[in-house]
């Protein structure tokens, strides 16, 4: 047995997951990824959530802007219910053994494989075919950050799956060439649906969307997000219906409301019966913001005490090297680095 | 002034080269390489030489070979005379700072531009276009190990001036976003001719060939170097003369005779006047046995020493990590990870 399995020998699970420091997340993040993440540190043992700004750095960031939001994802993710006392909250960049894994695994990743990334294709494009080699090897440092912790789940969004296969696919691989020593993780995938754009219900809710409206920030004042949903795009039957093709306007409600609340689309539905959807607009705004105040105070509460948001992140850091560590080690050993 | 540049305002050189451990040195890289490393550590105050066994991960190694082969290359550099009092020998893996920067580098790095290196496209092609993101990133990673250490000079070969002038872009790209920081590294050419294989003078010597007796290695014994000079392939004249167009085979014996002696090729031509190619194959092999002998039977007093060995290795890391660290630092505080 070695030392960093004793968690796979008593059939437990380990849970790694990371988000990108680039803003304050959005309704859709919050209801497809942080909800989640809040549900799974109480369901398991060992969990750990990185805040991935090595990967931010893909996409050129001003370090200002870049050092504040490092900050602002671990604040919103404490003030949206990660509890450091039950999960692993770290930032990537302070435990090494990433970036060494992920030169490791970077020479059994073949190129081929990597151009054919959508993430690849389209962000290459954006930049004028002069992509870097950063953006080009993403998929292999998400590999290292996975297999690093030996991880066993990983709750990933749909657009996630292909690069959680090439992390399958490496540690099959490695295990291949060097005995059975990386778990093949598996995909925990979001039920929840995605969240649309208040303002065109036919794309996703997004933090880069130029029309401000569009998006419900989790650290939104109630006004904002009142505004915001009073604006949000439906159509011209008063009547609150679940059609996502016919009124993909309205049902974007409905799916937030049911998401929100945790009752099914038919109990919202039944519950708004003769409630016009100007009506309904608030009231959905009303059920968002019962939940968003409270992180929105505790995010400003934390925002001040930088202190104790950078003895959090120190402590995630400690702790999730403690483990890296050992593997990191074991790897080494295994290619004959060691 | 930052505390990592406190020799370079008092305009003190500091030197980086690396050698990968991949089996023991041959007389070409002994006289195009080694000889001048351990003259470097001589003249310069500062100078850091890695075994950089991460490079050598770009093509697939066995782990038992390449842990031998990291101790070999370390004991065969000792005994060819670099001392860890004057130099700062160190395994690359174990400073982890050099694959965080070049994670950091390669988000500067163009992939159309790393398309363009000779070295992948040769290797690529001989991996039926199948190569690794390790091999496609591996100019990244010279740069990162380069630029880690704010070094001034690099010895290189000439195959590794394009290579040096990625760096060096990389250095003016980073320098001109985040202000001046690194030194931007010049390249000290080594400036003798290549050596060719014993057997085909129209190739380099390489530890690659298949015919054994093309190429001689620095721990060569008495007897295995005699016979390798004697089928040294030469022409039908027997008089010595260097003329590397019309006579190849004996040019490379005059030109190996010339660099270990340290003598110009007129005076190495002028002493063998009346010799034979017969005899003088006998003279150029004792001049070499001269030089190898001591190496040869230091490499094996120090392979027996292990526990010396890595202490070298051990301290060498510490003194490479002591100047990586803050370099690493302020890097991260430049570009917001810190």
């Amino acid at each position: 047995m070695l030392p960093s399995d004793s968690y796979r020998n008593k059939g437990l699970k380990r849970i790694f997951s990371g988000i990108q420091p680039t803003g304050i997340p959005h309704l859709g993040n919050y209801l497809g990824a942080i909800i989640n993440w809040v549900k799974l540190q109480e369901e398991c043992s060992s969990v750990l959530y990185s805040i991935v700004d090595l990967h931010s750095l893909t996409t050129p960031r001003e370090p200002a802007v870049l050092r504040t939001n490092i900050q602002d994802i671990a604040a919103v993710l404490l003030a949206c219910g990660l509890n450091p006392q039950k999960c692993i909250l770290f930032q990537q960049s302070q435990v090494p053994e990433h970036t060494q894994l992920a030169w490791i695994l970077g020479c059994f990743s073949s190129v081929p494989r990597l151009q054919h990334f959508p993430h690849w294709k389209i962000k290459n494009a954006t930049q004028m075919n002069e992509g870097t080699a950063g953006l080009f090897t993403y998929p292999v440092l998400q590999a290292a950050d996975i297999l690093l912790y030996k991880s066993t789940h990983v709750p990933v969004g749909e657009d996630q799956v292909l690069h959680l296969e090439l992390t399958q696919d490496t540690a099959r691989r490695f295990n291949k060439k060097y005995g059975d020593f990386f778990p093949v993780p598996k995909a925990i995938l979001t039920t929840t649906k995605k969240v649309k754009s208040l303002r065109d219900p036919s794309s996703k809710m997004s933090k880069s969307d130029p029309q401000k409206l569009a998006t419900v920030c989790v650290t939104d004042s109630p006004e904002e997000i009142h505004k915001k949903f009073r604006k949000a795009v439906t159509d011209f039957t008063s009547e609150v219906t679940y059609d996502p093709e016919g009124r993909p306007g309205v049902s974007n409600l409905v799916a937030i409301h049911s998401a929100i609340t945790g009752l099914s689309t038919e109990e919202v539905v039944h519950q708004s019966v003769g409630i016009d959807t100007a009506h309904y607009k608030a009231v959905v705004a009303e059920a968002v913001i019962e939940k968003f105040s409270p992180i929105r105070n505790e995010f400003k509460r934390l925002k001040e005490d930088r202190a104790y948001l950078e003895k959090v992140l120190c402590t995630g850091a400690e702790k999730a090297k403690e483990l890296a560590s050992p593997v990191y080690l074991e790897i080494k050993r295994l290619v004959g680095l060691h």
